[in-house]
């Protein structure tokens, strides 16, 4: 069988490091590169992480430094939800791995163009690098196989009342992407709020009993609490489900509709607006994640993580 | 006991005309007046309809003529779900009622101004009316003890994707209200959706055998079909549940949240965006219907068209 | 000769005065009546200035208290240009005059009403209670005979960069009567900002001798030099040139523009967005005064004043 | 002398060319490359139409291919202008030269990352290609010793009534550039609408006999008539101007502002907000060309041309 080449584009964070794990570990996923975006916190601190991490679970994959700011609009991190460094709670020893000199979105765009089209992005961050990659070569966009990002929302947003981080941190990029005409599925908060750490996940990632069920473990319980302010009884992994959905469509509820972005500068700035009914008459162009099956989708996760050391 | 005194300012619309019906009937209100507004349909349209409604019935309530344009936006109306005179399928006799002369606006301020407090407003309309009268007479906002208003949602709207109708018809006229520091009740989309004249109710409503239940029939029959736009399996009473919480406040789910207006004129213009977890910190300003027992609404209903001729 | 039927409508301020001693002297105008509103200062003063001024030069005149809030924005007013009563500088004897009972919105309606569309109203203030009138009883509309009003620019504004006080203090009232379809002269700051009381000027109406001329004096003396933000040498009679051009069109230079009221909430919300050169082809509904000829001007203001106490 | 060493960033356009010959001919300048982006017409147009000047007129010099879109927005181009072609008037032999195969974004970032900050940024265009470089590579921003820019208009615009072309083009690129803390000078319409080629200056610049003076005729010639719908008598040298300000300051009138884009997509889209009598308080963050000695201009212009084939 032939495996699904994606590249990670990721703002590491909790929930990205575990995507990142899933990615690297999956049998039917070849992780092609990883890209790295300004989000959760500075860039500093995401590529810092996302080294970490690969240094740590000895994953070998080329990384790079991507965008530092927003497209439009003044920077935004979430502190709140990842602490001080982004990705707060494990404690790494020295980092043995170092980032690529090529910049993430010449990586994208040289990737993309030597490819067959048969790559898939899958973001888990600010959309910078994707839309930066988008308008320096357009002629990109046929080659990109499908993006399964993480963002947006139908319902309720978790940075402000209507947005969701991710697309709220650079809604212009977000525009750019969701306009592009590439194959998009739109793994948002409807969807990932239900795929909580709970005490429970977080005690059998560890009972695996390697380093990657300890570093779940060490970075669930720091999330365990701080999402009590989006009203949610434990961490969700969001990013994991956008990986998770290249190896196992199946068990996810997807509906397609038509999504816009709010780039109105106002209440609603960031806003996926999503057309459920169909009232608009808009092309449905986005695939959206409503549900999954939680028992499918942790039997996944673990089984990954028992592939790592 | 005291009664609830009341005015009720409505569009009517089919939804409307059975609030008008449940206003007028329960013994536990005193219905001081109806004021009419451009909204379901236009103007004329909709203050014949609500002559109609009360000539066929019997029911002697003054009726008041409001405004015809929203303050600020271009009319909307909503042919597609209320047809062509926004009360389309019953058929009524000649209409042996007439409107007062005094305007709506003026009615609403001088009997604000001649209560003890005591008056609630059911707005199941454009908040155009209510909002000319605050700042005609910013006076009179002291004076209402209570907004029980149909209008918004959390979720989905349903004129767009983002808007519910009655706000987006009038925001500006919403922003003023929401922000007028009166005790508001919102009954919105979230729940209203929920609250489904079916085939079982439609024929239990029908099988009073009374002129009220046979025009709740014909009413609904209409709207049966009209909403599957809205991804609805039939016409929600949306309007009804604004004057039913008056004497029933027990039987909903509601919760307090920082509502604001999104005058952006952008893609969610005249969305009620809500904070539901209350990240904003932002003022808890407002008591949003999430849910209710359906079977004790419904028997509000019925009973109170029991008592109509 | 028959004499021009107007009422002025005014947030009295320094030019404010000036224009009502104008509207109240010249011998072929007929002052039916002043509504006063918020806007350089909050209503109290603003009614207050009002009553003063003709109370002081023994002008007999109805005055009714208007709008004391723009209609959606929050309230904004120019303490630094007017001080801290909106009329700084002169000081008052004690008030022989009140203001009617009935409201300034009504009184507006029932007298556009009652005439042959022969009154012409110059509001020189924010527009919300011309606004007000219109949405409450559109049929005045028809019955305006013209609107020529102080506000907007072409270039500069003096509130904000992009807008000029009058237009920014309520732009959705500005916005309601701009698309209203009556006959408008918009005097903007492109005219009033070349209309400077100098010391010349200030020396040649306190030489008349009287009361009116002193007054003329004592307040132009005081915003001789708070219009320096505004990179004015002296301080302009703005609201002067709406009554002027009444009894004098000939001596203004005007040009008819498609004018529209950006209502964005952004950096130029409240701007009146003049299309001089025609491009948009929208139709050219506004007459906008560009230039005046100075010395006919100010021989029309002193001869007026000297007809006064 | 040193010369000064510059990039001009283009969408050849009348005017363009016309800056461009300024740039490869004066003696002070050395022109380290040309940058083209898409604007008056599609990028594939004001590429070809660069390549024609410089083979037209033995121009050697690297032209680099830029954006072929804006930023965020849907494209805009001049073809009311510029023609179909972007520069319809010459007609050219066959092209001689070839683009680089670099793109312009990195051509922009090598440059200036290899340079000693001596290079000065002459963008007559929208600001796309700048933007773009600035977002995908932070540390050019303080290697750019000067922008000097043909864009904005502290009065009317002319892409629509609010908003000069290069911005309206692309705004949130235009944002982008003027919050970077480059020092920044802007020429903008005040001045430019002012660099009128009448039929004498283009008959000077024929009678200098050479193939460039021929070029300015065929090109002036055509723009002679289509800047009528913006209300002028001759096409203006708009792009010119911010080649001259290098070489000539002392002839332009500069007077520093506070400049802000306005990306509220309402009617001000794209406007640049000046600040002229410093109102707001912000810093006086752009250098604003008000005026030119007009005869020194065209002398400068003149003597270039000859320095041509």
């Amino acid at each position: 069988m032939e495996k699904i080449r994606m590249i990670l584009d990721c703002d590491t964070g909790h929930d990205d490091a575990i995507a990142l794990m899933l990615a690297a570990a999956h049998p039917q996923i070849e992780l092609v590169g990883v890209t790295v975006v300004a989000g959760n916190q500075t860039l500093d601190h995401t590529l810092e992480n996302t080294l970490n991490v690969c240094s740590h679970l000895g994953i070998d994959v080329p990384v790079y430094r991507g965008c530092d700011l927003p497209l439009v609009r003044e920077q935004l991190v979430a502190g709140d939800i990842h602490g001080k460094t982004g990705l707060d709670g494990p404690v790494f020893g020295p980092c043995t791995m170092q980032a690529q000199k090529e910049h993430a979105v010449h990586f994208l765009i040289r990737t993309l163009m030597e490819s067959d089209g048969d790559i898939t992005l899958v973001p888990t961050a600010p959309l910078t690098n994707i839309a930066m990659a988008m308008r320096l070569e357009p002629k990109i966009i046929p080659k990109i196989r499908r993006i399964s990002l993480m963002g947006g929302a139908v319902g309720m947003g978790n940075a402000s009342p209507a947005a969701e981080f991710n697309i709220l941190a650079d809604p212009e990029a977000a525009h750019i992407v969701f306009t592009s005409g590439v194959p998009i599925n739109m793994m948002g908060l409807d969807l990932t709020n239900q795929v909580l750490a709970d005490m429970q996940i977080i005690e059998r990632m560890e009972a695996i009993g390697n380093k990657a069920g300890k570093l779940f473990g060490d970075m669930m319980r720091f999330t365990f609490h701080t999402q009590k302010i989006n009203g949610l009884e434990a961490g969700p992994v969001h990013d994991v489900t956008a990986v998770a959905y290249l190896v196992a469509p199946q068990i996810f509820t997807m509906q397609p509709m038509a999504v816009s972005i709010d780039l109105s500068h106002g209440l609603c700035y960031g806003r996926t607006v999503c057309d459920v009914n169909g009232r608009t008459g808009d092309d449905r162009n986005i695939l959206v994640g409503l549900g999954t099956d939680l028992e499918a989708f942790w039997n996944i996760v673990e089984e990954a993580l028992r592939l790592l050391p």
